[in-house]
């Protein structure tokens, strides 16, 4: 894959990142060259979650940390750790709010990480974003991205996250919040009430609240999963679901792209691989638009496996010249 | 004024700036100093509109050009000519297409400005960008927004535009057209169909869309300022046209927020000064919402006058350093 000398990893052999990504369910590490790619047997799992407490928590990333630490090939070092988190965060104190996780409020992530890489002797850089910053910089840096200037990194799954480059540099925040597309508004579709607002993204087009839409319709099945099998076999209400859950997510893009310009956006995440129509709603949104700079913009599936975001919290050392 | 040394004029004895501001009603052009302020007796206007011609709209910018260069006091140069306009525009090959001015369209406005410099002995850079970009550099620059990092400029008058600068660089977009707040979806609030989308902030929000709300209700104005003075003698459905318009634009900028973990909106435009209580409104969605780095977001005039988008326009030569 091409690779900017400018961003080219350090001089030292086989420098690898330790990457972590927090998310409302599991917590996983891995050990990440400098070319995107896991180290074979070093991706570790521990489970998170709504009623998960401090400890548990605390015990969940540091047993993946310490599991991922342990499986460094001979020879080779660990050059940083890079942590992509489900948000809110604090990016300048580097503290975690995530919305699924209450039991973890403004906690200090970056410290806790370092802290336990400093038993391990790792003396090296820690670096926290949102998850939906990493999985943008590895669209970017391997997947649906590369060579693009202006693109907004999205996933769609429980929630709806997201994150974005423009001008070729991403856009943090300057609290690290910068990209939360699943809460930016869309007209003339209700959602559900979950965190307060029924008229953002992911109140109406995440997996779970598209399927609770389905079920208010008739609907019989439970998850994204049935859903997308009863689309496939022409279910009318699934057929529905997944029309207005692409038409809501093509109406949030088109606001994005007249705000922000962008030429490319790359889609992940469970509830995106329903049906590759979902994607043909979407563009149909964009298709129709007044503004031929609205018009331009791809919406394209992600590029990249389930090791995506571990792959972008890597990129937070591997390709740190990106960030602010 | 505070000046970034980076950002100083080059050394020619009193460099200034033929700054153009082309809006759907006028056009202006002026010299702009180093330090933002306009040369008296330098300002020009003629009309545009939606009727006028392409040799009238040429006449018209012409001669504010050729006017304002003619004000250049003995021993001064321009080393620049600054170009804010109405968008759509083509940033890359200097065209325009404003709205509200139907004859142009993919326009050569830059190359057009840039004959007439020639004309005039001027051998100087020109810079095309919307007017909405040129504002927001001028709060940076001189006005509400000095020193902060993460802005939006917004403009609420016959129309609804802005621009951004986030992590204290311009963004304009690969097209320049970054910054149509205007064109961001709102939720639970329906407008007027105009450009296709009667959930665009601008359809609902902008001075005319408000009068035309309010008319719907019974209220017997015409204008901005009819309902202005109606809100002022206490007029009930003034009263909930400034109430529901302020909701949008709230709403409109907890979405931009939620995107881009703005710190500062800056509003200026005829209509944002029909009653304070508009701002009480909009900074009413922000206090409500549920995520702190959005309830962070502080909503402000403008603190520049009528001179502002001149003044922005000057920004692009003087302030060139921040655009991409």
């Amino acid at each position: 894959m091409p690779t900017d000398p400018a961003l080219a990893a350090p001089a030292a052999p086989t420098p690898y990142v330790l990457a972590v990504d927090f998310g409302g369910t599991k917590v996983e590490a891995a050990l990440v060259d400098a070319e995107g790619r896991l180290v074979e047997g070093s991706r570790h799992r521990r489970p998170t979650g709504r009623n998960a407490t401090v400890p548990e928590l605390e015990e969940s990333v540091g047993g993946v940390v310490r599991a991922a630490a342990a499986s460094l090939p001979a020879g080779a070092s660990i050059v940083g750790v890079g942590i992509g988190s489900a948000g809110p965060i604090d990016r300048q104190r580097g503290l975690v709010s995530p919305l699924n996780v209450p039991h973890w409020r403004d906690y200090p992530m970056r410290d806790f990480v370092a802290g336990v890489a400093a038993e391990l002797g790792l003396a090296v850089p820690v670096t926290l974003e949102m998850d939906g910053v990493a999985i943008t910089m590895a669209e970017h840096w391997v997947g649906a991205a590369q060579g693009v200037d202006n693109v907004m990194g999205m996933v769609i799954s429980t929630g709806i996250g997201g994150g974005l480059i423009v001008g070729g540099r991403v856009i943090t925040g300057p609290t690290g919040n910068a990209g939360h597309i699943g809460h930016v508004e869309v007209g003339d579709i209700k959602g559900e009430d979950t965190f307060g607002n029924p008229y953002a993204l992911e109140a109406m087009a995440s997996g779970p609240h598209t399927v609770a839409w389905a079920r208010q319709q008739g609907f019989e099945g439970a998850t994204g999963e049935d859903l997308a099998a009863a689309y496939v076999a022409g279910d009318l209400i699934a057929r529905e679901a997944i029309a207005r859950t692409g038409e809501a997510v093509g109406r949030a893009i088109a606001s994005a792209t007249a705000l922000l310009d962008l030429e490319l956006v790359a889609i992940g995440g469970g509830f995106s691989h329903s049906t590759p129509d979902l994607f043909d709603h979407m563009r149909d949104v964009i298709e129709h638009h007044y503004f031929p700079f609205v018009r331009k913009v791809r919406i394209v599936p992600s590029a990249l496996s389930s090791e995506g975001p571990l792959i972008g919290a890597a990129a937070l050392i591997h390709r740190a010249a990106l960030l602010p």
